[in-house]
């Protein structure tokens, strides 16, 4: 990857010769606990310097509303839509490629932040190792917002009771345990799971409106997150279940900012739905997809199980491998690990995880042919 | 304040001789910028050391939800409801009281983060002044999300089309510009503004649509305010705007973690609403009320004015102290500072808006009398 300077003035280069993570490192995994309350989250044992944080927005588009559309308060006016909540840490010292993590449906960018059950998550772990990391809400939901002015019209009954979106939000006891594989029946556990059980009620109080689960043939997301990669001189894309394909998206809209990206349980990676320009496109892109366990397990949903969307994704890497790319497509079992979720960046053994991710990134130092 | 350890380990009790923040104290104001995009984000001079950082939920309900209620893509399930989301730093060595910012209408905790314009918000510059800092995103927007079963009902015609309630979006000439006192007409600003008008198009971005607006009767932020305000075993609840008299609320449903209220621009104080035993209990806890500059100002909303609401502040006040209380009302003119408007904590002085408000937190040592 580049070694042009972040805007915080680091080299951006990955350098082997300091890559913290390495493959199978042992990271003790926290025992249970009660359930993710303030007196439950547990902080590091060594402080976080950061060299800087904050948050900011990509992209938005200024629309004209009506008085009725902005829900009656006031007059009509303008607002923005389809901008991106961007929220970021850089650590003192951090020289690495920045990385963005993407969250899945009815989620937000919490998602990589403490975990359920109180634990470090993926947003602090990778800053820790010296990646700048922005962690974004879809456009849609969460600090991202979305445009409810549909809603306010359906109401005023200036358009018919089913113009707005069905609003997607994934239930307990089958949009998360089954569907998530933390067991294969609701509140009964695979023997060997990683998901801290205990807190799954915390990780409900993480369901939110989805308000683009309907809007998928022209996601705003992928646009900014293009941008986004764009802006930051270069960028891994990581993205999780519903966003899976996004950074795939992403880089057929623009490549430039795209140094790498890694896909962890994607929903999809639409083998058969790229064209064969668009797969030469994405082959000069190193890709890692991460699978977790169970993948034949029954979700309860009426969807595709995780093993067929391996399978997808398996197909994907021969199409991409035989234009000439680097796909590495694994599972967690392969590595020795047993027992991980859907919600890989939640489980007990997320640092580990973690690792695995951030080796495979250091080792592809030279990032995307652009 | 309590001299009791929080849970960082670190003293609670504000210490004068380490107040660092001074009446009247100097701080540069910043120079207009383009907007804020990322490249207009301005990292610190110094780093941030923190000893804890991370987010978890307050509260929240779990609740069944048919199929149709949540979407349709899954059987029906169980969900959680009313949930609280809280992100909160930690700076090393902190010692002094926590204190939780609460944001206003149709914007999420990002209010105090990152201002439009790039520079540090109030959240990063109360932690770097000592104080562990929890900034929640209201019940029924940002990542605390909302309950969208009244949508689906709606939309499947399993209730009235206006059964759901109006989702509420301030818009940018007469939302913000004219109400929040950027400018007497959009688009044109008062001479002293102290808004990063230059930026007005990056605060149109944190806009989301505000789903509690029309349910304030039986608000559940107040109850999750006070719960958060206990599990911190104290804390000083500083509110803005709508989420203005949320204090108040908290204090009257449980008093026994609020050390003090700071109230930023109140959008109502509800000085005739209280019973006198409310007033009675709320005369135990400081109070500091901070409104900006141009009060008077013509709105443009079919709302009350800022003068209107600084007077029923006054009202407020008066029958506090009549209590026994200790209700400190200040308008940023009379520190000196001319050109504020409703968005304090993004105002090109809002640091020094901010000085003024730990200055008078150091002088509450003592705290709520509970």
């Amino acid at each position: 990857m580049s070694s042009s300077p972040t805007r915080g003035g680091a080299p951006r280069a990955l350098r082997s010769a300091v890559a913290t993570a390495l493959l199978g490192c042992a990271i003790a995994a926290q025992g249970p606990v009660a359930a993710q309350a303030l007196n439950d989250v547990q902080p590091a044992q060594s402080p976080l310097v950061l060299k800087a944080r904050g948050s900011f927005f990509i992209g938005g588009e200024q629309v004209e509303r009506s008085a009725v559309e902005l829900g009656g308060f006031g007059p009509a006016d303008r607002i923005t839509i389809n901008q991106m909540y961007v929220d970021y840490m850089v650590a003192d010292g951090a020289d690495k490629v920045p990385v963005v993590l993407v969250h899945g449906a009815t989620l937000t960018g919490k998602s990589y932040d403490t975990t359920p059950d109180g634990r470090m998550g993926w947003y602090e772990y990778f800053v820790r190792n010296g990646h700048p990391t922005y962690v974004v809400d879809q456009i849609g939901r969460g600090r991202s917002g979305f445009d409810a002015s549909v809603f306010n019209s359906a109401r005023a009954k200036d358009l018919a009771p089913d113009a707005p979106p069905a609003v997607l939000r994934l239930g307990d006891r089958f949009g998360a345990w089954t569907n998530f594989r933390i067991g294969p029946e609701p509140d009964s556990a695979f023997p060997e799971t990683k998901f801290p059980v205990e807190a799954a009620a915390e990780f409900s109080k993480q369901g939110v409106p989805d308000l683009l689960g309907a809007s998928r043939a022209a996601n705003p997301n992928w646009k900014a997150l293009a941008a986004l990669a764009r802006e930051l001189d270069g960028a891994v894309l990581l993205s999780h279940s519903q966003s899976g394909p996004y950074p795939l998206k992403s880089a057929i809209i623009d490549p430039h900012g795209i140094r790498a990206i890694v896909m962890i349980e994607p929903g999809t990676c639409g083998a058969a739905t790229h064209s064969d320009a668009e797969i030469e496109s994405l082959a000069r892109i190193p890709t890692l997809i991460v699978f977790g366990d169970y993948l034949a397990a029954d979700t309860r949903l009426p969807a595709p199980n995780w093993k067929a969307r391996f399978d997808d994704c398996e197909q994907f890497k021969k199409r991409v491998d035989a234009a000439g790319g680097d796909v590495r497509l694994m599972t967690t079992t392969e590595a020795g690990l047993r027992g991980n979720s859907h919600m890989l960046m939640m489980d007990t053994n997320n640092l580990q995880i973690a690792d695995l991710i951030l080796y495979w990134i250091s080792t592809k130092n030279g990032g995307a042919r652009f």
